[in-house]
């Protein structure tokens, strides 16, 4: 595995692969990887000629007096764990030449950037949009893999790459899970012994709402009140939101449709943590 | 030649030229190509293996009220002249593949898209960046050439296209000009006869300005009020603006340093048609 921390040999190598016919597939991180990460490099390493893992805190996906600071940061350890999982590049690239000082280019992507967590997270999709969009232009991947975790990243990030025309497929692997059924996030390692046992209500009021919708449930008011009580029930949480959404426009819905594909999803503050997490549950 | 209608077969030959090592020069245009077009189609021949000449009139770059429909639009007479000039490719996209209903990725650029002709124009610059990204993404471009007329357009598209790592690199060519000084534009064709005369104004009042720059003159205000009285004293016109600024920032200068290249640019009406024109001085 080679290790690239500049952006001009980035593309440089971007360019020469390319030139050799050679499919790349990008793996975007913030680092910290967990199994979640090297699912994501695994699905990468199956189509891919060439795999290049990026590790990039990016400041301008964080909003004022969010975790910046303080996100978990260990590239050596990344570097192993993208190794072994069957990367081929490891680029690192820095703030400075990402997002030099007055930088001022920014991707915006209309109407489904302002709900759900870009309500709580003011600023947040732009930074994310802008991002990719770069890291897509430096790296020219065929395809590149997101986590369904993160369930709006996936709809900004399709509609902002097929809008934009960049050509690159985007390639969304299901969300990997904890035994218990928390999902795999580096924000987890924010939460102590307690909060880490309450943070499995996230999962289970999800099971409630498949549970709801196959037994026939078609209102979602319903649906979201019962995952409320799931997380009320698990001790202290604060609910920021709890949605039940069309998976691509994120408009709330008001009645569930035979055969339509539902994003339940939720984001639920336990102690100073913020998780999130969701499903796409088919209505029969 | 080769015609290509669609945004699938434009990347699909981009594709291929970029496997074969060729070397790809875009020049995007709204159509109406005139002897500056061609200009810059020629300064595309001499550095590429394959020249594209896009033409798109693009709406989104039009504010409300502007001239969107009644724009000059003639694609054959474009293709023989693109063909003539030493265009491989005419690529002609559709609105409704460049911009369907829907469409909500933007392209922004701060600071410098509310002055100048962005102040006057809302959102143009926002459309500008935005079609030229995906003119970029579609057909893959090693350069692209812009003309200087169009000085802040430049100024943004330089911007964009290096803060989105591109790898585009923007040539920019000297203004084509009438035997008379007025600065070629599709837009010229709006005048009547009278307007036509009066329209030389625009470069007299330029050549005013580099004069009293040459003469040792440092005070902007003195050098924008020299403008104005030549175009007031041409006949009926309204100055939209006068500006002398930095040609990548696009600040208003405040003084003259030695050393400076200073963009001198003005923005007038002559009865219904609005015309620009700009030059770099140097200031010694």
């Amino acid at each position: 595995m080679e290790t690239i921390d500049r952006v001009a040999g980035m593309s440089r190598a971007a360019g020469i692969f390319r030139r050799e016919g050679r499919t790349i597939g990008l793996v975007p991180t913030m680092g910290s990887l967990h199994a979640g990460h090297l699912e994501l490099v695994r699905v990468a390493r199956a189509r891919a000629d060439i795999v290049v893992v990026s590790v990039f805190v990016n400041p301008t996906q964080f909003a004022p007096g969010e975790d910046y600071e303080t996100y978990p940061r260990d590239p050596e350890r990344d570097a192993g764990l993208a190794a072994g999982a069957g990367a081929d590049v490891f680029f690192l690239p820095s703030v400075a030449e990402m997002f030099p000082d007055g930088f001022g280019t920014w991707v915006d992507v209309d109407g489904i950037t302002g709900v759900l967590e870009g309500k709580s997270r003011p600023g947040h999709f732009r930074g994310v949009a802008t991002v990719v969009i770069k890291l897509f232009n430096i790296a020219r991947p065929h395809f590149a893999v997101f986590g369904q975790k993160d369930a709006q990243q996936v709809a900004v990030i399709r509609r902002a790459a097929g809008e934009l025309n960049t050509g690159v497929e985007i390639v969304v692997v299901p969300t990997v899970r904890e035994p218990d059924g928390l999902a795999l996030s580096s924000r987890n390692a924010y939460l102590d012994a307690g909060e880490r046992r309450r943070a499995t209500a996230l999962r289970r009021s999800l099971d409630a709402a498949r549970d709801l919708v196959a037994s026939g449930e078609r209102d979602p008011a319903k649906i979201t009140g019962a995952m409320a009580r799931v997380i009320s029930g698990s001790g202290p949480a604060a609910i920021d939101y709890i949605s039940l959404a069309d998976p691509d426009t994120l408009e709330e819905l008001t009645a569930l449709r035979p055969g339509a594909v539902v994003l339940a999803s939720l984001a639920v503050r336990i102690g100073r943590t913020r998780l999130i997490d969701n499903e796409l549950l088919t209505v029969d």
